[in-house]
């Protein structure tokens, strides 16, 4: 019996972020697919569930993320830094800037270049070029850290990682993948986490679910 | 001998964000003011801070929050739930909430209501509008949550509501207070928080510090 549910889309960036999670916890859940309708629902995607432990819905893709891994604390990867010290403050570090200075730019570049792309609408190129310049600062801060630990918040693969496998995924089939192979350690932790299991699984149900040819 | 330090702009809604917390935990620190050149650092203001316990360097005044109630628990209020359960779903829920619902609708508002008052440019109602549209259903889903709890993530004060004050001190004092006044168990939590003794101390700082008449 199973009362885990996932609810939304499985191409949501936000959908994947939690199936990702799910699976790095190796839990067993549900999808149940949402249509969204068109407007608010498409940038801000419907996602809830129902852990074992009661009525619990939650939606925002981080919340359910840190939710599930200190939730299944002993189940599969270790994916938080809990408790005092210096390895917890670099994770909230790592945590707050994937989601406040990565995500805001990749998530635009990854509009731009890819899902506009899929959805037959024409890239605006002025914005591509103003985000990538924006989007080369972070990219340095970033190429930085990762010449000092293997993954963003130290050695150990944390959410602080997993956060970032939706945009990361789109912008390594987009033009942007050059800003990449130019920051040798972070294409090295790109390509390292995107190899993940966790992550494969979550490539491979989307391709069963839409039964796209990869 | 403190070594907790501040570095910032004392009217910067990320370092009042961080003295509120600062407060709560009743931890003295010393601010150092820096001035904030033009650009980038007006959008993303410079923080840093050394505790006690080594070298830990920070920014991000949500990592900056996270990381003195964890590190720091048994000192003052007690900010955040940790741990498994409902409780901790409906904190890391509300945490998420705050920081990327409430918060770039709130910053937004108050860049054109207040901030640009302040600095003599003028309001761009096009955008005041739109805004507000989709302010008044966050609000909504606000109202109806407060109306079942004292603060955001239930009876107890944390985080989640402490990350709001900057934001809902510049509304209080513009045109969209009128939105809060139709929602009463919002304007009651509102009313409430901006009255604790963390936040009110914030603002008397930021008045020795730049001799401001209140």
């Amino acid at each position: 019996m199973s009362a885990l549910k996932v609810y939304g889309n499985m191409l949501s960036p936000a959908v994947m972020r939690v199936m990702a999670c799910f699976n790095e916890k190796e839990l067993k859940f549900q999808f149940v697919p949402v249509e969204m309708r068109a407007g608010e629902h498409k940038k801000e995607p419907f996602i809830s569930l129902n852990p074992f432990d009661g009525d619990v819905k939650l939606f925002e893709s981080r919340a359910i993320t840190r939710y599930i891994a200190n939730q299944y604390e002993e189940e599969g990867a270790n994916l938080v830094v809990n408790g005092k010290g210096k390895q917890m403050a670099s994770f909230a570090l790592c945590m707050e800037v994937e989601a406040h200075q990565f995500d805001p730019l990749a998530s635009k570049l990854a509009f731009e270049l890819v899902i506009k792309a899929y959805l037959g609408m024409t890239t605006d190129e002025t914005v591509v070029e103003e985000t990538k310049e924006k989007f080369a600062r972070v990219l340095d801060v970033y190429e930085a850290r990762l010449s000092g630990s293997k993954f963003l918040s130290g050695d150990e693969f944390t959410l602080a990682d997993l956060h970032h496998f939706p945009n990361l995924h789109y912008l390594m089939s987009s033009p942007i993948k050059e800003m990449f192979g130019s920051r040798p350690h972070f294409l090295a932790w790109c390509t390292d986490i995107l190899a993940r299991p966790s992550w494969v699984k979550v490539l491979q149900m989307q391709k069963e679910d839409y039964n796209l040819i990869s």
